[in-house]
């Protein structure tokens, strides 16, 4: 989890070594089959530690989804700040989430299978901060609209989107697969052609 | 779990109802935290007589696989019968999937979650039966490459499509959205207009 490399006292450090095991134990045994146990093995904390520090299994996965999502959209602000065209600007959003999801793609397994695990509060704000992230790219779908003149669905679009990017965790395999930017590059060009193409306002073709 | 409705017997039956409680344990539970004594509970069949009949957890989610890439693949051969234009083969193949993912959600969602969960034969079987389907779609990309005489990353292609339509597990809501032949025409869409523009062979712009 290299994001967690900006955390400053031995104490944070600590902290995001234990999340990083987390992730591991989650992603071998799944979030529901994994106990504190095996977490408490895994970091080698004691089990009263991990209590201590950390409360429950769940407060651990709020932590590392909160942390994932947040230096995704982090990341993303700072790099829409360059970029002004429309396209670019989905190009953007299209490399900003592959690059994070190939470089942590144990995480990112974790935090597409328990999508739904958090409940109450932890889930709340979890929820809160996707949605956020959700509607950004929305608000890009909706630049791209007005600036091109075009009408398609635009939730089934940003959906879509999603989709052909998180699905990734499924079949990427480094050493067949290209990288981050020319993924983005494949991918970005079958989504803003299919997007663009034959969608123009009144054209819309009957199928 | 509506194509098990083509077995005869009254033991079939009965199977075809246990495979359904089962996708449901595995469902709210996930496969790893879901125990014989909770899929024992929720068919009503005692934990003898479960592996008597099944012998593991493994083989139930076994039988669950293999009869729903079984009938997925099925359907699809049935229908490609009838469809000789390579875009139309297509969007035949996006209909297929997407009307019995919605179907079939929660037992989408336990495949997509536990697609490596298997083991040895069980796995190599199952396997075997995706790769099958992986290749049927290949191949009818590859129908639709050389008829328009395009150029682009068959693979990526593929593997876009499977993740724009197995992502639905997470976000569709019957209520919201619109049913199996909308979705496929607006996805269809996307995708074809996608792999379609600008991929002309020798023209493809470099970004």
């Amino acid at each position: 989890m290299p994001g967690v490399a900006h955390t400053e006292t031995r104490f944070d450090r600590r902290l995001a070594e234990i999340l990083e095991y987390a992730i591991e134990v989650f992603y071998e045994r799944g979030y529901e089959g994994a106990s504190m146990r095996d977490l408490s093995r895994a970091t080698g904390m004691s089990l009263a530690g991990l209590y201590y520090y950390f409360e429950s299994k769940e407060r651990l996965l709020y932590l590392i989804q909160k942390h994932t999502f947040k230096t995704i959209v982090q990341r993303l602000k700072e790099r829409l700040k360059d970029a002004n065209q429309p396209e670019q600007r989905i190009r953007v959003f299209i490399l900003n989430h592959l690059e994070y999801f190939l470089s942590n793609q144990k995480a990112m397994k974790v935090l597409s299978h328990e999508d739904d695990a958090l409940k109450n509060g932890f889930g709340a704000e979890i929820a809160a901060i996707k949605r956020e992230y959700y509607h950004t790219c929305l608000d890009l779908m909706d630049e791209f609209k007005a600036a091109k003149g075009l009408e398609f669905n635009s939730r089934i679009a940003v959906l879509s989107l999603f989709g052909m990017m998180n699905w990734i965790y499924t079949w990427y395999k480094p050493r067949v697969d290209a990288d981050a930017s020319e993924l983005a590059r494949d991918m970005g060009d079958i989504f803003l052609r299919g997007i663009c193409t034959g969608g123009q306002r009144g054209t819309r073709r009957k199928v």
